[in-house]
């Protein structure tokens, strides 16, 4: 958390500066005039469909409600059309955002102090921050080019365990991974699920950026599509795919487990009772608006990301064609600069011959107008100290370009 | 948590039993036309008063937002002329629902093994969830007439002190506490903040029901409009003046601490780290609808409850007429019951000659068609068996009636 306030303060003192900072999503394909559509929608669908009374219309809108949430049967619905995962609504807990969803299964999941999560190295933060809060103890697995890396992880479980350990989980975004873009393999996929088995691992599955590959017909099924053993749990978010002020997302979480009285209950059951101490339950009027926008795309997500997609997409060509055209393959050689080039999502990982560290991430921000975020930030254990993050989903294509141009200018200034 | 489930599974059981269980708000003075009403008077404030452009007022609505919240200056207007609490807007988090400030604040301010919540006995299920959650150890304090009884505190600080633990903070709803009804003097408020201050205490101050007052005329200052030395977190919520559904509340947390790293700061700046690791922000929805109410209304919420504190208060008079009616004095002396007479809020609490367990609610709701919450619930330490929470916001005035004589035909059943 320390370390993301340097960026902060560093993007407040260059407001002029352009930034592969930030995460979120592009904001000019937001329709404010649309609110008032969405939560009609959603009224019309209790009315209507569910035969509401107008009196528990109200009920439903303004008055404390279900703590698992109650647009988790249109959830559902769409997850089974967009993902083809088969989650009973029982199964899903409707939650503030995937951050509280990722909070709340640590939570329930992490009873004992020798219980590790496993964490790919490097990793989003929003997952190791949450287990700071709760005391959970982290062990980072390396990622390799596929993602986690499976002897890795193999040897990484061997070693928690001998050390009186018990590794409960491994928290993996697989398709477009914050923070440096790799996706995982169909090949991999299957390993990773046989090994969940092997090792009896659960996988915390989280999936922000599926929907945006970069060309269409690409798309490869997510770990819970895959599932036939109840090995995953599935981090929904609609921050990218609807809107981030909602704050609404959604954990599947279908595992049968036993509770501490020793009843059989399912694990939905044991989120609900963490969540109603932590916000009681979603805000109704988030729920409303996001119900809506589904009820409204048909309950299909994917067809209604098509424009955002496509915009991302663009982004991350144009970024990739300007860093080919400014600095050729036999020209980044030399100098010792490369980037991978991801198959979808908001981030690329380049690698340079000097450290990408803050006095760089400084000189660059005053220098050159240009503002990235370290990719030693992720690391839980240290390293990525010669690799920088380049987020492209906020900026519109003309910024895109022109940052790279001053990307490129500070390379050659410091890279040689 | 599990208590709560055999009450929940009464209530599903007798759907047509009249029930003093749920302290949720009543929902007839709802109004679901105003949403748009609201959205729009807070539009207008950030264009027309604060400057901001059509693109940043969708960024406000859409985007993800600052941890600490968007309408703090509009809370810290509010909070100043309805309490006369003078809190710098910086000083202010906005929560998802008290709920999520009291989780909050317990993670910030509790560090190490050896701090202990104190907490009355009875209490309030939200907070001892929330310490139980964070493996913060709890301290019960015996409530008296005038709610925490200062010389048991004094003794329990004391103990925990001689076992090497630290007292950090006591939670306390000094205005109609739930379960009880119990509300403090003005001079039992400053002695408790004299004994803070003696004792190195915070107090956590919860204060959902201080509107509703039973006359007119007689609001008390709450701990944080006396607080002169800064011993008084405040635990604000929107549930009862506004609606639940918002799931909006607020911390005023001015407290100067040492960050982990050594600065000096605001507690409410600690509050934020641990705040984007659990919801990253309250929903910008339910921000500009709660922000939108408070516009609407002047900056004054108070009056704008007139009309619910004239709705609690008939019902609170109703059924304390009732039981009287029902229950002469002398003939409740005889039969061993009695209850307090709260001067306002949702809550009551009647002692009987035998156990108000499960097994009389069971009966209750089976025989009679009436359903309550056995106080023992709230006891964290054991106690309250004889003794029943009466809450009565949620009903209307011929329900109260109509539950009253059941109530008093289930007495007549089982006293004697």
């Amino acid at each position: 958390m320390e370390v993301m306030n340097f960026l902060n303060e560093i993007t407040s003192r260059h407001p002029e500066a352009i930034s592969f900072g930030p995460g979120r999503p592009y904001e000019g394909l937001f329709k404010a005039e649309r609110i008032g559509d969405y939560l009609d929608a959603y009224t019309h669908h209790l009315r209507d469909d569910l035969g509401r009374t107008p009196a528990e219309v109200r009920t439903l809108l303004f008055q404390y409600g279900r703590t698992n949430g109650q647009i988790h049967h249109l959830v559902a619905r769409t997850l089974h059309n967009d993902e083809g995962i088969q989650a009973h609504p029982e199964s899903l807990v409707v939650t503030v955002g995937c951050q509280e969803g990722m909070f709340i299964t640590l939570r329930a999941l992490f009873a004992r102090p020798s219980d590790v999560l496993l964490v790919p190295s490097p990793c989003y933060i929003g997952i190791t921050g949450a287990a700071r809060l709760l005391n959970i103890e982290t062990a980072p697995v390396p990622e390799g080019e596929d993602g986690i890396d499976p002897e890795a992880l193999r040897r990484t479980v061997a070693a928690l365990r001998a050390a009186g350990k018990r590794p409960r989980a491994l928290y993996v975004i697989p398709d477009f991974s914050n923070p440096t873009g790799i996706r995982m393999t169909l090949p991999a996929r299957h390993r990773l699920l046989e090994l969940a088995e092997d090792e009896d691992l659960l996988l915390l599955e989280d999936n922000p950026y599926g929907f945006f590959t970069r060309s269409t017909g690409t798309h490869r099924p997510t770990l819970k599509a895959l599932d036939t053993r109840r090995r995953v749990i599935y981090l929904g978010s609609f921050a990218k795919t609807c809107f981030p002020g909602a704050r609404v997302g959604y954990v599947v979480a279908d595992q049968h487990v036993r509770a501490p009285d020793g009843r059989q209950t399912l694990l939905a059951e044991e989120l609900s009772k963490v969540k109603s101490m932590v916000t009681v339950n979603t805000p109704a009027l988030s729920q409303a608006v996001i119900g809506g926008m589904l009820i409204t795309h048909g309950f299909r997500l994917r067809e209604a990301n098509d424009e955002a997609a496509g915009f991302y997409r663009q982004n991350l060509d144009v970024l990739l064609d300007c860093l080919d055209h400014l600095l050729p393959a036999s020209r980044r050689q030399q100098a010792g600069i490369r980037w991978n080039a991801p198959e979808g999502g908001f981030f690329l990982t380049l690698t340079l011959p000097i450290p990408a560290d803050n006095a760089l991430l400084e000189r660059s921000a005053r220098d050159h107008g240009v503002i990235w975020t370290p990719m030693s930030y992720f690391y839980p254990d240290g390293g990525g100290r010669h690799q920088m993050r380049l987020s492209l989903s906020s900026l519109t294509r003309d910024q895109v370009t022109e940052g790279a141009h001053r990307l490129v200018s500070l390379l050659e200034r410091n890279c040689r």
